[in-house]
């Protein structure tokens, strides 16, 4: 890891001979800043390291103009001349001398009206903000595509884990079919802590969030809601459709008990909260489905060996078959990697006169989650009566849910039933339930999760 | 996956009314095939099937327009066109009608001839021939940049994993310090199945011959040829220097027993062979170091629990973080799907009048194997008498090699002995190989293998 504190070097203008351009060759691309928290500082620090080497490389010299802040007194280290420094964050965004936009503030607004107000001065766009391009993609894509500039977004899914350029480059011609990602590193720390540790689920989040993983509100990690944006981004560049953060079905994590992750690791699953997006039929018929919720994932399964605060997106196609891509998920250095990727490659368009519109899909039929197939793991307290098993696995039969493995133990004048179904409609699933809720010898159902079967 | 013999579709033009683009809008992109192999059967086979989603995506059109094969008799499936075939290579490659030359032959002659003569008739260019850009990718290279046309070879390392993509475009401004690849799928199967079916080399290698992974000579294989040119390739794209194959330093994996995989498993490794490419110093200081050899990969290494004949690549750069890009390394429907994707990228381009030059780096200084720091992993057998322990210890210590650990067991009236140390110079530990092979009580040095730290 580079050591910011070490960073001297200003982004200052690298010394033409010291390269294998000639000047003329050179382009300098001038960069705008919205935006100097955690990862503005690191991205500022990153372009002051790399120029160099990107200047010999591609021959491009990046130099910082203008960086849109709040406080123009914090400290912001030594990469960061201060003379970039304005609060008007509109002159930034459409400022004469800026050539590529990048926009680090999050939130919906001011971030999509200083974007709209770049992308219609002419100026390519790179942001992080997942938030945004989840809610109001279509828009921004439509406004890049009008102007015929980039905009680009790396860093808004997994972080450092370049996905969004392999879906929209080098899996162009692939019939993509499902995307299942382990897209937030919040949870996946504490699913591992539970599972390698033993740690309950609040010890979990207690130490992830004195670990700064996780806020001091944790919902929208643990109840899968930044999952979900990641899911509806991903949705749309794979399949070609819009998808917004709305159309995403959630289940988080809270509910998630030792009880269940003993039961996983002893028959040989992991337990991690998957974004899913899966494809069916095509043209007029084209159906998505969109969710996050917590999964029993095969040990035999890549997504299975991902731990602690890691990402990796697992894509299915017809013909490139299982594809899988690992890295940082989040924090200061991944992110601005992800950022720097895209600056060079709008930088590279820019001066070839080109960019890459996003295909701007029309609104997603999105499929109910009652239609999604899945099998199910099932985890019930009955009271330990002759029968009760029968009455238990007539309701399963009743709905049309064929049980794959099923064990029953001791718990007090209780037993506990562990069923893993074979695959079912959760509509039959959510039936059964009911049903099951109804039955006098059904103490409990204490958890219900779908399963990738091995 | 599709099924070839269900594709009856001809890779005809598509109905324009049934896309969104109007007839001026779509560009017809015409192709020339060189090979009609595996992977270019599936190739055609994939165009048809994708054709039309691609002119709706990105508005070309791929049509197909001829194949060089030796044999115009051969049965080649109702996606190609009988039309298209003939014998005259040459005519192919340079032909009026032909916008880019995809070339599948393999080998360096006559694919190199042909590859020069299309680029030089200002043709981008497609291949997945290792051999030939792992020898002379520089002459490629060049050729494409005098000629502004693209040179695009994804499918020569891993397959359908998008890995020179990300390398080249979205890691551009990344500080990529080391490369660590399961690049071969061979031996990746063979050692899966000796790791958790107990087969012996000679097994697992017959049943991967009779599975069609490997050779009836598997040498290019199992001594580390194939990831040797494939290690090649990535060190010259990742680190922007000239890397040939015969820069690499190869050791195989046919030396591999049972005793290192129950030791390996034992102590929480799995045993995988590796291509590795670092990189050291900037500028003019600059060395890389390139080698293939079995490596004991830690449990909790994402490496480690890809198996069988799925190969990844392991990143490691200095703002990014570790990231891996998993998938499938070979078989012509993965293949060709990474031969489309650059196939649609060059399209693209060509219609944009732009190209992505491959840096042609200079030639790289190699650091030699001497120099190279690793922890190692010994298992010798050694007379069981009072002071060998003390003597072979002495060996490690006077050549500055520290023991990370150590374990004795009963051999007879041998005894078996097993280091694992900690990091040393190649050429500090193949002097204690020496030193300890004199020693009267030393009866053999069975395996050494290099490690991982956990």
């Amino acid at each position: 890891m580079p050591d910011p504190a070490k960073s001297t070097a200003k982004p200052a203008k690298q010394p033409v001979n010291k390269t294998r351009f000639t000047d003329s060759q050179v382009a300098v691309t001038r960069v705008g800043i919205l935006g100097c928290g955690t990862v503005g500082g690191a991205l500022v620090d990153l372009i002051s390291q790399r120029a160099a080497a990107i200047e010999e490389s591609v021959g491009i010299r990046l130099e910082v103009r203008h960086i849109a802040v709040r406080n123009l007194e914090a400290d912001r280290g030594p990469a960061v001349n201060p003379d970039w420094l304005s609060t008007d964050s509109n002159a930034v965004a459409t400022a004469e001398d800026v050539d590529i936009v990048i926009e680090l503030l999050g939130g919906i607004e001011p971030a999509r009206e200083l974007i709209l107000g770049a992308l219609n001065a002419g100026k390519p766009v790179i942001t992080g903000n997942k938030e945004l391009v989840a809610n109001h993609g279509a828009e921004l894509f439509a406004a890049a595509a009008k102007n015929k500039v980039d905009f680009l977004f790396e860093a808004a899914v997994a972080g450092a884990i370049p996905i969004l350029r392999p879906l929209r480059e080098s899996l162009l011609g692939e019939d993509v079919i499902r995307i299942m990602g382990i897209v937030n590193g919040t949870t996946n720390f504490i699913l591992t802590r539970m599972t390698e540790d033993g740690a309950s689920y609040d010890e979990a989040l207690t130490e992830a969030q004195e670990l700064g993983y996780a806020e001091a509100d944790p919902t929208a990690d643990v109840e899968g809601f930044d999952a979900g944006a990641k899911a509806a981004i991903m949705a749309s560049i794979a399949f070609g459709v819009e998808v917004v953060a709305n159309d995403v079905h959630h289940e988080g994590i809270s509910n998630i008990d030792q009880t269940d992750i003993a039961f996983a690791n002893r028959l040989g699953y992991r337990i991690k909260l998957l974004a899913i997006a899966e494809v069916f039929g095509t043209g007029a018929n084209k159906e998505v489905d969109v969710r996050v919720h917590p999964v029993m994932v095969p040990l035999t399964h890549p997504l299975a060996s991902v731990r602690g605060s890691f990402n990796a997106i697992f894509v299915e196609g017809a013909a490139a078959g299982e594809l899988m891509f690992y890295g940082r998920g989040a924090g200061g250095d991944p992110t601005s990697s992800a950022v720097l990727g895209d600056l060079v490659d709008a930088a590279v368009n820019l001066r070839g006169n080109t960019f890459l519109p996003v295909p701007a899909g029309a609104p997603a039929v999105i499929r109910s989650i009652d239609e999604v197939d899945s099998a199910y793991y099932l985890n019930m307290e009955v009271g330990d009566a002759p029968g009760v098993l029968a009455e238990v696995a007539g309701v399963f039969g009743q709905n049309g849910v064929s049980i794959g493995s099923m064990e029953q133990t001791g718990l007090g004048d209780d037993a506990r039933l562990v069923f893993i179904t074979h695959i079912a409609k959760e509509r039959a699933l959510q039936q059964t339930l009911i049903e099951l809720g109804e039955l006098g010898s059904v103490r409990a159902i204490r958890s219900v999760l779908r399963v990738i079967e091995d």
